[in-house]
């Protein structure tokens, strides 16, 4: 017998009371492993996540997570050998499984790098700018992202074992939520693999990633109102999750991505000589082929406009006679088996239900033949083409989860897009055309429909990832039918697991709750100029009150000439008064920043090493001849950078005139050293 | 018998075939109106908002709508007063009426004004920024919002039958979501008489709007995957909503706002004689008693540390004793009546669920004692302050919606925060306190349960709009028991109502479908300088390729000079050389971008009016002495202004040096005039 699958469950490997159900090589039939939940306390899971783990997290800043999803990364990475080889034996070619372990590992580095960059270093995440609610700005309201105190299951689909675990966790796991995952039966021997090699690198926190491997038991029940479950699988298993009384009325978040009849569109623009044709025709032999057309993102519909169909059915079923169907471990084969008998009796049926309106104009329903497969035991099947009639109904209603797809027609954009609406909802259409005016017609009708479009043409195929990859910076998930849930998307996909909340509060004590110091708070002033602090000493609110400047015609048109810059507004007196904003002549905004700069820097080396850049410099009052400025600058925020020796610090920059109008405002972004006098190199 | 009460449907007003169901005063049981909606064909309603309202709302850009609803609060706003005297009837105080007819013509101006601020002269919203996919950049992703071609169904609450309606229409109608609006059944004269005037502006776009007065009939059995359910009102209905075949298994997506046991804290630094614990007693009794206490963002539990129980409870006491309560319509009542009979049971229930574990320290359970109240037939009831036993577990699963509150006593913040978190996620809490480490702790656990958090004190009392008040620029909803679902917050409360697609595509072709310039992408150049052409001649993609200057170093001198920005990494070469990030004197990054824009500017006056700021301005690469530098600038983004004579333009910058690496990148602002030379002045 061969082994059985453990799992591990609050800080221990469980084994089960049983012997478990096996699961089976795809091309072999043999048996991998076996699998079973028996005796299970789920209850403890979720207890040990909520007490252990999710503390241990969220006490560590997103710097911090971000660097251990990096190592995570690392770690894999280097022993990604022994996941490829059981991949294989879920059916894959190393075409699939690259897409599901390199494509899991990048989407971990991925996060890391933009957790790193993009949030800050610190445990809540703040979103939009302060919002001033009262005249006198005495009451002020912020948006932030809080972590949520709960716990994060993930339930995925056979498709991608990997791949489907890490772009779940490594979101969850940046917001804070410690995750129990529950990978599907069939390839969860996989799973189970790079789950025991993340426990055995002791890089995640314990508590942080659990495994459930079996049935999930009464696992939702013991959910409440912080929890969440993310779902990657059938309609079917999605409605009924749905209708668990903790998702109904208990407050359990629930995000689904389910079955989607993708559509690849080909442009009214291309003809049989375009290089958009042949991208067109790959790129649906791909969607159709790789992982045996087992993707949730596969091309399930093909709309072509009607002069072409039979061009495009041509050379679809050219391409398709050329893939070879087989054991991955031949490498000839360039399609693999799908991940058993009973999924390939469930597209089988799929197809025959296709049938009714629609024909199969390549490819053998029935037909196994395959290189070195095993004819009885290997789930291997032909790829398929069909063509539907006019009017058929079912290739908008009926998901073949095999490497199967349905050559539509349509005439004109308004009916494609239409037919692509019938899907009722897609996870990704893409849509073939070098024309900008059918790219944004067939883009925007689409929209709605999708939570991805993929525009190729001859300027993006060389670098394009495909229809059918999501990537880690783009939303993937799709509304209606593809289940209404949306993950990745970059940062997108660590707040959607965090609680959106409004502060109001007063400029001072909403600059304590934030971290960062807000207009109206008070500024904390001293003898020490701040750029003579280091980072380390270095205060949100740390103020230097510059001296004035008064600002003379000479000084507009010294610096117009020197700089090149003789914009009429500067420079003639005449045209000046014409211009409906100024009224005569004004200083350049340039000037008044170079200015307010030199009014506020201190000059000797320090602690201060670079403005490495300017936000949200807006020029509010003209400054004119005879103007005198002056400039406030005020530590907004101060982010350590994890692994250098500086940090960033926003400043918070007003400039006013000696009627203490605001003249302009900006941040200035400067890079700090941690300590000063800089600390011997090693 | 009084008026029956008629529905606004497929762009005519409809009287129901049956005499329907009285609607009574809440102060004198006198009818109102009566309400039915048989015979109400709301299939044709769906209908008519997805071919008629949809379209037409779509066909206008946010900017357009925008000005629509400011055009509606105006009109509202003048007939205020009719809306006014209807509401007395609901029970409402003047107080209370401010609230709900003020509040929610304030709502449309708020989205009005951050429609045409806050969101582009355009149908779609892109979100964030552009993400490179391949090196080459070729490949390149961005996502974007898009209108769903759907219907928004709004289904509101009793208690606030203008506010409750136009806070979803707003954000809704930007979003360019047709509505239909089912008011509760109790006040809805109100809201009809609020549609009637709508309707009769002929402002919004016919089916834009749609009135169901009376029973929702089989209104979500016609709704589909692009359409919307707002909900507002009772856990119990919210259940059956969701429960909805549409909406568990036809991706109707469903929002509700439902039961909240919000709270408000007093911190653990406030003693009895800080203006804290005024605020702290004020703000309790005004959220007992605005309407009637009748309000889902309502205080229901009280938290004060233990030592403190006896002070707050005699405080509330006092202040609650000099509430007088009748019939509204008489100037000396504060608290005006619930809003039926039957509500007044429901409360009078709920009170003696509380019983089981708290005891009423203030008010009568039972009684009626009002002011020219009808003691029969008007809904008065006492305000009614009770005190919870050790333990209690009532206060924090019953919601009495009236005039009721339950104090709580805590030992510790922990103890506050996890008081707080028993009522499983709540729309609101607030919390009083002068210390900045109270607020911090106290706010940040309170964040994961609320949607809205208020810290209230000295500093912000003054403009503080109180812990009842959603406002439009922020967040309303909360998770878990409140419903799990958000409304308002600025665009936020638009971007909710659409859906976000990821496009991939090339830059070129990116820029089409976006209408915003992506790097990349073609650039188009002629012999007209672009700042020689007006908003209406000028293209996305419109460049300048500037001529290039070499930076010495008495330029760099003489800048330093000038401007006495002395830092030594532009005067003192050893020092400099010191510098971990140049290692050598360098140019000021206020230095290159003035003599940037001295090699881009044209001079001459012309359509281009201002520069009126910079985003994202980063450098790159040091300039040092020698180096060359030149500038391309090129349109990203045009956005005319309704209203007036100019719009603005967002240009690419790009600084290169003689390597061609990129030494800065900016966007700059401009004001373009839309025609040039300038229209002559009516």
């Amino acid at each position: 017998m061969s082994t059985l699958l453990e799992s591990y469950a609050a800080g221990r490997w469980f084994r089960a009371a049983d012997d478990g159900e096996p699961l089976l090589d795809a091309a072999t039939g043999e048996e991998v492993a076996r699998i079973s939940s028996r005796g299970l306390d789920v209850a403890a899971m979720v207890g040990h996540a909520r007490r252990t783990g999710g503390p241990a997290l969220r006490s560590l800043t997103f710097h911090e997570r971000a660097a251990l999803l990096k190592a995570l990364a690392k770690h894999l990475s280097e022993r990604k050998e022994e996941l490829y080889a059981l991949s294989v034996r879920t059916g894959a070619t190393s075409r699939d499984t690259a897409v599901d372990v390199d494509g899991g590992i990048g989407t971990l580095f991925s996060y890391a790098s933009r957790g790193a960059r993009e949030l800050p270093n610190d445990t809540v995440v703040l979103d939009g700018g302060p919002e001033r609610l009262g005249k006198g700005g005495t009451f002020v309201g912020r948006h932030l992202y809080a972590s949520r105190p709960g716990v994060a299951v993930q339930i995925n689909a056979f498709n991608f074992p990997v791949w489907g675990m890490l772009e779940k966790l490594a979101p969850a796991f940046l917001a804070g939520l410690p995750t129990i995952v529950k990978p599907a039966g069939q390839a969860a021997y996989l799973a189970e693999r790079a789950v025991r090699q993340i426990i055995e690198s002791r890089i995640l926190p314990e508590g942080t990633l659990q495994l459930l491997a079996g049935g999930p038991g009464g696992l939702l029940d013991e959910l409440t109102v912080q929890d969440s479950v993310a779902f990657t699988g059938s309609a079917h298993t999605a409605g009924i999750l749905r209708r668990h009384p903790n998702v109904l009325d208990g407050g359990v978040v629930l995000g689904v991505e389910a079955d989607s009849l993708n559509c690849s569109i080909l442009g009214p623009d291309v003809g049989p000589d375009d290089p958009e044709f042949d991208l067109f025709v790959k790129g649906v032999v791909t969607e159709m082929t790789v992982k045996a057309g087992q993707k949730c993102t596969a091309i399930r519909r093909v709309l072509v406009p009607a002069p072409m169909a039979g061009a495009v059915v041509e050379a679809l079923a050219a391409r398709l006679a050329k893939v070879t169907v087989g054991d991955p471990r031949n490498p000839q084969v360039r399609m693999g088996a799908l991940v058993s008998l009973g999924q390939r009796d469930e597209v089988r049926k799929a197809v025959e239900a296709l049938r009714a309106s629609a024909e199969v104009v390549f490819g053998a329903p029935g037909g196994t033949a395959s290189i070195d497969g095993d004819a009885e035991r290997g789930a291997f099947m032909s790829p398929l083409l069909l063509r539907a009639r006019p009017g058929a109904g079912e290739p908008h209603e009926v998901e073949p989860f095999g490497p199967v797809s349905t050559v539509l027609t349509y005439d004109g954009i308004e009916e494609a897009v239409d037919l692509a609406a019938r899907g009722r909802g897609s996870l990704v259409a893409s849509v073939v055309t070098h024309d900008p005016q059918v790219a944004r017609s067939i883009v925007l009708g689409l929209a709605p429909w999708h939570g991805r479009v993929l525009v190729l043409d001859r300027d993006d195929a060389g670098e394009s990832t495909g229809h059918g990859s999501p990537l880690p910076v783009l939303v993937h998930g799709g509304p209606g039918r593809a289940g209404g849930g949306e993950e990745l998307g970059g940062i997108r996909g660590v707040l959607r697991h965090m609680q959106c909340t409004a502060v109001q509060a007063s400029p001072d004590l909403l600059t304590a709750v934030t971290g960062q110091w807000t207009t109206g708070a008070g500024r904390l002033t001293s003898d020490v100029h701040p750029f003579r602090k280091s980072l380390a000493e270095l205060r949100v609110g740390d103020t230097i009150a510059s001296g004035t400047r008064t600002v003379t015609l000479e000084d507009i048109g010294h610096f117009a000439e020197f700089t090149g810059d003789v914009f009429y507004a500067h420079t003639d007196a005449e045209a000046a008064a014409r211009n409906p904003l100024f009224g005569g002549i004004v200083a350049h905004g340039y000037l008044v920043v170079s200015l307010a700069a030199g009014l506020f820097v201190d000059p000797a080396p320090g602690p201060v090493l670079a403005n490495f850049g300017v936000d949200a410099l807006r020029f509010l009052t003209p400054v004119k001849a005879g103007d005198t400025i002056g400039v406030t600058l005020t530590v907004k925020q101060i982010t350590p950078r994890g692994g250098a020796d500086y940090g960033e610090v926003r400043w918070d920059a007003v400039v006013t005139n000696q009627e203490d109008r605001t003249v302009a405002t900006y941040d200035v972004l400067t890079l700090v050293a941690k300590t000063w006098p800089a600390a011997p190199q090693a």
